[in-house]
């Protein structure tokens, strides 16, 4: 007897959140289940800016897929995919290839540059533990090589941001608060440090609500951040960035760029062949592509038009999970010979972090919150997680209880 | 009423020793003391391979001179010596002039590369807090660095030390020992990360009791360290260092290169028109310079020539401080009329560290002591150092109790 075989390419949110479901609705050989990734962790992505910073460690951030997968359940491969074919079943890994009756595309996100020049090159991402840690090491080796110039170079103590959303900003809400502790480190005095954001727009944080946004800023420049609006990057060079702003082009030196102006849905999926709206399947409202019934594609990867707002939810961790309960459940009802049931978003607010004890958000029924308060919100939504994805036993070994200090 | 003003230049071992031991001869007003140094604090020299490789962190190794110097008797500046006048007892400093009655020379050592082509641009070396910390942070910087280039590059992992004389020894030994860590935090397998001694002469720690450099080499081999002796370095590039064994020349890949089998008198002294032999002073027995009443040299500035032995006695910290003691004792006899007293050296002996439970060393009486026995001799040795010049207090503040642990 043919057992039905999942494959789940990628253990982001919406990777790891499937397979986990998954073994959960199905007992053992049941069906047969497998699980690509390219490390032997999933990573909170939303939390890679506090490692990035070094404010937190990125042990905490990811967890061993071990600890979180059943491994009589689930079959585990440590792999790159290179592509999906879907017309024959089959996803290509670096090395081998797996044959799939159902498949669900996770692959996430990647790092866009809109071809502006040197920023492949030169400019730094938050996009995984490897590149966070990179960040991290780049700050302090640029401050440690500070003191044995022969000419003491501002380019070492400029910071960059490239970009005032999401990331960027908290991003700098946790530098801010790091950079005490790297000036002391390395015998630098502390106003010597700048930390600037560039951003393409007229305004930061773009989408939210303008009283928070400005609370936002108010609250990281009075820390020291330095905001430079309508400024678009036009070039970085390793020791540089060039932004115009106002028609005319200024330049900062800065060995430090942050690039988290533009990501995009891993290009893997558009080149192989799937039909896609800027690099991500429009999925049909059960999650499964329009053109194969076969195939499921969560997170990033997928796009879901609001059909409240006509806009496409945003690329976040919250749809990814909620995305993750639906698909598990429609692989069961589609191996049972069942209807399939229909993706329905129910936001539960967003909320974004500006630092240890500050941050800004929106919670249910459109109720805005700012400062310690939705500091806690932040930690609680991010303990809520880790409890869905592993348990009480995970949210006591990774969670943030740190509500008060 | 003038006072006589003695200057000291430097707060490494020799300087801060004769400021200390001066502070306590003397009543507050009987003398002007002025000690000049770059940084507001003294370091251990001898323990900055440990904060080189990330065992230990470097403000165990540095004290803030206010703390052991009474700023009640002593003026001490923050300036860097450009050049000493000894016909008009006079010192430039970077920024501004000091007269002197009296001067102890305590500039110590700086690198020599011996006209090899790179190590001056690519090799780091041991010689201050600041270059220390450096090293630490390069080694993160290429681990961090590994998983993100596009082709893996073991000159990241490569780390080459050249010179394996006491300094690079006692580097290698810590080394090992951090490298376990530095494995786990940046995900790299322990067994791709090679350590290499690079020494140009037949053995490593010439000089040393064969027996003892045997087991020093057995030790660090045994925890991964390669050895290539009768190697001359003839060139370190950024990613490479070359050497030639044999009529051969070999390339090894390394961003790493610690260069540590060079040091030399700080070039200042002779640059200042002093008589020189190998950029030391030859002082007379009292330790003044033997063509300057005015002028005391203490520490790697000078040289004493050992009867015994007929070679010069070795630039270590423990001849230094006990020059402080006669330099102290001999300004306040020229002071008060008296005639000086002549310099004799006490060998307690000699331990190098192999890392944090091992050592090798020859104390009193020519005994050999090899393994926990003379790790623990080390650090009670170092200990014995700080009470000298801080007290207790000093002691429990940054000396060294790990003896089990």
């Amino acid at each position: 007897m043919h057992k039905p075989h999942v494959v789940i390419i990628g253990a982001g949110y919406g990777g790891i959140m499937t397979t986990v479901k998954l073994q959960k609705l199905f007992g053992i050989g049941q069906i047969k289940i497998t699980l690509v990734n390219k490390e032997d962790y999933h990573y909170q992505t939303t939390w890679l800016h506090e490692n990035a910073a070094g404010t937190l460690h990125h042990d905490r951030t990811r967890i061993p897929i071990k600890e979180v997968v059943d491994m009589n359940k689930v079959d585990f491969i440590i792999d790159t995919v290179v592509s999906i074919n879907p017309s024959e079943k089959k996803v290509k890994l670096k090395n081998g290839e797996l044959a799939y009756d159902m498949l669900v595309i996770g692959l996430g996100f990647e790092k866009t540059t809109f071809g502006i020049p040197g920023i492949r090159d030169h400019a730094f991402s938050i996009e995984s533990i490897n590149s966070a840690r990179l960040i991290r090491e780049h700050l302090e080796y640029n401050f440690a090589n500070y003191h044995l110039d022969k000419v003491n170079d501002n380019a070492r103590l400029n910071i960059v941001i490239g970009g005032g959303g999401f990331t960027g900003m908290e991003f700098a809400g946790e530098l801010v608060n790091r950079i005490p502790e790297l000036s002391a480190e390395y015998d630098i005095e502390k106003a010597l440090v700048r930390v600037i954001i560039l951003e393409a727009s007229s305004t930061v944080l773009q989408g939210f609500d303008p009283q928070l946004v400005e609370y936002a800023m108010t609250s990281l420049q009075s820390r020291g951040v330095e905001f430079v609006t309508n400024a678009a990057i036009k070039e970085c060079t390793q020791d540089s960035v060039i932004y115009e702003k106002d028609g005319k082009k200024c330049e900062i030196p800065s060995k430090t760029i942050i690039w988290s102006a533009g990501v995009r849905a891993n290009c893997i999926v558009e080149q192989s062949g799937f039909e896609t709206n800027c690099g991500k399947v429009e999925v049909r409202d059960d999650l499964r592509s329009p053109e194969y019934d076969d195939v499921f594609v969560v997170g990033d990867c997928a796009m879901i038009i609001d059909k409240e707002t006509d806009s496409p939810f945003p690329p976040t961790a919250q749809i990814a999970i909620q995305q993750s309960s639906v698909i598990a459940h429609n692989i069961k009802a589609l191996i049972e010979g069942k209807a399939t049931e229909p993706f329905k978003a129910k936001s539960l607010g967003t909320v974004a972090s500006l630092g240890h004890h500050d941050a800004i958000g929106v919670v249910l029924n459109n109720r805005k919150v700012f400062g310690w308060k939705a500091s806690v919100m932040k930690k609680i939504i991010d303990n809520r997680y880790l409890l869905k994805l592993g348990g009480i036993g995970l949210v006591m070994k990774k969670g943030k209880f740190n509500f008060f200090y």
